[in-house]
């Protein structure tokens, strides 16, 4: 008591320790080649070209609201209901209706991964992650002091999961699985079959299923993208949305999670009250976004969206057939829709890098060229790239990758040109190499 | 492993049980008097009356920035270099500037005093907090399992601290003291001197301030507004505001931290590593504001200020020359600026109600005019009221109120008539009473 005291200010750990790889890496890159002008096909932002603009229609209902001024106030801390409403109208499947009061507004997805996994796990539990997989997961699991435990996708089996290694990965501390899909960072789009299979799983192990469909819808011309919660008819699934990607624009930042329990066991567990209890704390995303959301939901239809996929296409095929053409690369899986690709690196080709860290740094400080390497989504020996640019920019793009490749090639000999395919996923190890990418 | 297992979701406490009495209370009052429309005074929303429209500049910024369809993308997590800078200058006090790596940018205030107090406290710790005083703020504490520790604010006189009492609260667990100024829900602005013996408090007790600014700057014609940040030369400053009052966009949710850091004392502790980390999960709120700010931060000026000032003070008078006209109620301390003024009941004269939620409670089923009871705020036997509304909507609401008081006060015989003042305020005592008004 009293006295002279000292300053002794101690930040909790886990806000300092927290690590969210992208958005390290996208704000604390080194610097390009200065002659060459910077392509980032790196962050999954669907705008930085300007290929895909946002739909007139949700321009137009943002400044409807703005110059309204009957849209600056405070709303229900769990979002409008008018907004809520027209979420839960559009995210009904045939033979369940969700309302209003099911739907939670958020500051984007990111938010609401952050609710639904902070609601379902505490210390010393465990979350099934897809590996590879959006880093944002473990970084909330870390925050929270949940486990994250890796299910892992298969490259060469069309990014499907091996179901028994999945089932030896459940204890009596496994809270959930969370499922993405369509996916980043492997773009695969999961058959009606493979779904029902995660759900069945799902309902033998009793795990509600945290759905992450950011990119609900957006697959390629002649795919069909189905949602969990039209399939579940037991599990209940938690859906994780936002209008950042479907609508082009995640500087927005609006989302959702839907709680689709019909069979009351979100419900028994008090889920909705936790939410409240989050939102109470953080009220709702923009009241000018709110605002517009019901509008964008009608107007913008899915002829609009096959547009989008139809562009998105375009430019993924670029990026297929010139992997196709450069000796030391090859394609981890054909993409099925979300805006993204693995690439695969043969590293008998490259003697000059040992890691796709490697390769992608020496691609942006020689090429100007950003792409993210595996390692971040524990993918080691592949890198994503984002294939949101226009088909003659991923042409550029690639011809700067060819040229990169061929550097670090150069110096081989030709008994080097094994063409085995090195690439494995991680499931379980610490990310290690990505901190000196980052740094 | 495997075997059949039962549903068993355990949502995690703090969670669930958190309480933000005010939106609980705002949504969940229970029916007005159908004969009358509603008109509320509890809400701290300056946009409910339509009296106090946005700046212009303030919306054609935002329409700008929505229509040049170059503000969509995500941008920095701790929000955009200009907008970050802009903020920055508008708030460097002679002598000290801050820059853009100093602000942090949040959805509103509010997460701007959850990231602050989340970062400074953990477990076991405790901060101290106004009394009466904001209710988020022991939100927010009871989320992250800090102790809030209540310094009694006087209503008698003129809501000062007793700076004995305040020093008697620290202990080696107490990790900062935070202050709101202008104040909510008293309506004080503290003078020069005063918010130099909170410094010189803090300094003497190692303790770093959070200063809850989010009013700052809103003072009635004649008063002035100091900012803490100038005021401190050795006590670092966690500066909390946002636009939401200022420029009476609360729905638009964007507010900041600022660390003034003249010292390096929050440095040496890693603060702004803290800060980032939380941002890394958070992203920065919406980019069409956050383009905004900018031009709104030039262009909307302290005249333009003044003027709202001068509209709210015209109706804080109907309040203050409208309650001395009724028996049994009196002004706490006459308010000097924000948007809120205290108003004390003497019970002596309403035998029917025994305490001030009982008193609100029964106006808005009567009168259909909502006012928050002081308990909300640990003040009991007083009401806040909002004075955001028209002179005439004040009016009108007095009109009602001083119904009510006849109503309630009614059934007294005349030897009930003693008026002594009961109000005080519950510096350390649990809000019990609270909830069941909000149920
Ligand atoms: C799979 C996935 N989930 C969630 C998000 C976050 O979305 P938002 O920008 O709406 O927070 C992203 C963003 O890239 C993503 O790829
Ligand atoms: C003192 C105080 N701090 C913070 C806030 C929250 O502000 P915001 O709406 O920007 O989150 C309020 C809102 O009423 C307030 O009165």
């Amino acid at each position: 008591m009293g006295g002279k005291r000292a300053w002794n200010i101690e930040v909790p750990k886990n806000a300092v320790e927290v690590k969210n790889p992208i958005r390290a890496l996208v704000e604390k890159i080194g610097a390009p080649n200065p002659e060459k002008k910077v392509i980032t096909l790196a962050q999954g932002d669907p705008t930085v070209f300007g290929y895909l603009p946002a739909p007139e229609a949700a321009v137009e209902a943002v400044v409807a609201a703005t110059t309204s001024g009957r849209q600056n106030g405070y709303g229900h801390s769990c979002g409008s209901a008018e907004c809520r409403s027209a979420v839960a109208e559009a995210h009904s499947p045939p033979g369940h209706r969700v309302t209003a009061d099911d739907v939670f507004l958020t500051a984007g997805c990111s938010q609401g991964l952050e609710h639904a996994i902070g609601l379902l796990g505490t210390k010393g539990k465990n979350l099934l992650l897809p590996s590879p997989g959006f880093p944002l997961y473990e970084t909330i699991c870390e925050y929270y002091g949940i486990e994250p435990r890796f299910y892992q996708l298969r490259a060469e089996k069309d990014w499907s999961v091996d179901f028994d290694a999945l089932r030896s990965l459940v204890d009596d501390h496994t809270v959930g699985i969370l499922i993405c899909n369509p996916s980043n960072p492997t773009g695969s789009n999961f058959s009606k079959q493979e779904l029902e299979s995660y759900i069945s799983f799902a309902e033998e192990n009793c795990l509600p299923i945290i759905a992450d469909e950011v990119y609900e819808g957006m697959v390629f011309p002649g795919e069909k993208f189905y949602s969990m919660a039209e399939l579940s008819e037991r599990v209940p699934i938690i859906s994780v949305g936002a209008i950042s990607k479907r609508f082009l624009v995640p500087g927005w930042r609006l989302g959702w999670v839907i709680l689709h329990d019909r069979n009351d066991i979100l419900q028994a567990a008090d889920f909705s009250h936790g939410m409240k209890g989050q939102h109470m704390i953080r009220l709702g995303p923009c009241s000018l976004i709110q605002a517009a959301v019901p509008e964008m939901l009608k107007k913008v239809d899915d002829s609009w969206l096959a547009g989008v996929m139809s562009k998105l296409e375009a430019s993924a095929e670029v990026c297929i057939r010139r992997t196709e053409g450069i000796p030391g690369l090859f394609i981890a899986a054909r993409p099925k829709g979300a805006m993204y690709v693995m690439i695969g690196v043969d590293f008998a080709h490259f003697p000059g890098v040992s890691d796709a860290s490697e390769f992608a740094q020496k691609l942006f400080k020689g090429q100007s060229v950003m792409v993210l390497p595996g390692e971040l989504f524990r993918a080691e020996g592949m890198f994503r790239l984002c294939f949101a640019g226009p088909p003659e920019v991923m042409e550029e793009a690639f011809d700067r990758i060819a040229e990169h490749c061929e550097e670090i090639g150069e110096q081989r000999s030709p008994s080097d040109r094994i063409c085995t395919p090195q690439h494995q996923t991680m499931p379980n190890k610490r990310m290690k190499r990505v901190n000196s990418f980052v740094a």
